[in-house]
């Protein structure tokens, strides 16, 4: 989308880890600025996911203190890591699924961080940062029987199809003058859930993709949800989980508003 | 590799879930029968993994029960499922990095499942193992501290970079008259630490694949880790966990053998 607000058809096939490691950012904004990027008709379009599919989709648990309170968790001394299976990753406006047998899928608003460059030990912030794209709307959608109380580990709740609604936008690094100063909120049916500021993670952008560079390689492409602020409903009084039909709403600033229908698998 | 032991080269770029989704194999197999594939020369050729960059790897943890037993894990209920990062996946004789700052990493030989198929919600075994396209060896390599000191999911320490060899074969399922009636087998630096059976498998292999769709839509070219049998360093007397220069070596009935040396990165 352009700055007056019209959609705009690129010429690369896909914003993928191969667009973002060879300088595709700039050859978009290159062509904009001389104009070269057909005006696309918005009606009947579908919007995909700003990275498609991503080589991994890394998450930091726990990772917002009243989140981790109001799921009884202890604070973490050092960043909770699981992932979602990188297939859970739709458009923003696609629908979510409640997987068969489930009666707990819950919702998570999250600020992503798409990598652009490969890391690994990453020894600064500065090194850390320089490999992060940009910023995205996330939607950790998780079911927590599956992830709680199904044996182990919670991937098994966090991997369903749909479960991952990203976008709209890609909005890159640096037109995002601090990652840490963005109000995250999220709605079911109108009704407010979450609202709250990327302030107030445990661990930050910068010491989130440094540490996880010591884990694992990030290549360009890879998405990380970087945690969920309070207001989930299996932290709420009578867990409110989400019902087919209801209809979630997304927005953190800066990177504009994703909704989705819930639907039945 | 021919049935004369001849590697032979493919015309297709790669294998990967668009080759196994678009009937690559039968390709293949059609193109061998008529002599049209060129012989290479083994002499200085890389091997890499046979699935090139997989779109998930997904693990079943503790599924032999002298394996649970050795970590002092209770015996699970039902499959425990975690993720490796995608780019983990090298070739079967590639080099393994001891991740920097590691004191324990381990080896754990197992049956690598390729799926050939999109499958979700089967509903029999088999649906299930009609979508499994074939089998392989995998080296889960693990580093025990990140698994289970470091906070939470096990995931932090099965994604390091090159923690999952693969290969040296696909072998199509087909060949496989059982996959529960196989010999896995590990030895360091030439001594024997693993010997087990796929028959001791908790969870096997059509299950695991019905159990994992009703999770997770499964994709051609995703790899499913089933377990590994006792014998990992994390559960033997003294924890002689790798170190480098340390040569891994690892083999499967029916489907080849994988060496690795160990080094530092």
């Amino acid at each position: 989308m352009d700055q007056a607000g019209n959609l705009r058809a690129i010429s690369d096939p896909e914003i993928d880890g191969a667009f973002l490691a060879s300088g595709g950012v700039a050859r978009v904004r290159e062509a904009l600025e001389r104009d070269e990027l057909p005006v696309l008709e918005a009606e009947g379009l579908r919007i995909g996911a700003p990275i498609a599919r991503p080589g991994k989709v890394v998450c930091i648990g726990l990772n917002y203190r009243d989140h981790a309170e109001e799921t009884g968790a202890a604070i973490p001394a050092e960043p909770i890591v699981f992932m979602k299976a990188p297939n859970t990753v739709v458009g923003p406006y696609d629908e979510v699924l409640i997987p068969r047998g489930s009666v707990k899928t819950d919702w998570e608003v999250e600020l992503a961080v798409v990598i652009g460059r490969t890391v690994r030990y990453a020894e600064t912030d500065e090194e850390a940062l320089a490999a992060v794209a940009g910023y995205a709307i996330s939607n950790d959608v998780s079911e927590r029987e599956f992830q709680l109380e199904r044996g182990g580990q919670w991937d098994k709740g966090k991997s369903c199809e749909t479960f991952n609604p990203l976008g709209p936008w890609l909005v890159t690094a640096d037109e995002i003058a601090d990652p840490q100063a963005l109000g995250l909120r999220l709605w079911v049916d109108g009704e407010p859930y979450q609202d709250g500021g990327t302030k107030n993670m445990i661990f930050q952008v910068a010491e989130t993709v440094r540490y996880l560079s010591r884990f694992m390689v990030l290549e360009p492409g890879d998405v990380i949800n970087t945690g969920t602020p309070a207001g989930v409903a299996l932290g709420l009084p009578g867990t409110p989980y989400l019902r087919a039909g209801q209809v979630m709403e997304l927005e953190i600033d800066g990177l504009g508003r994703q909704r989705q229908t819930v639907g039945q698998a």
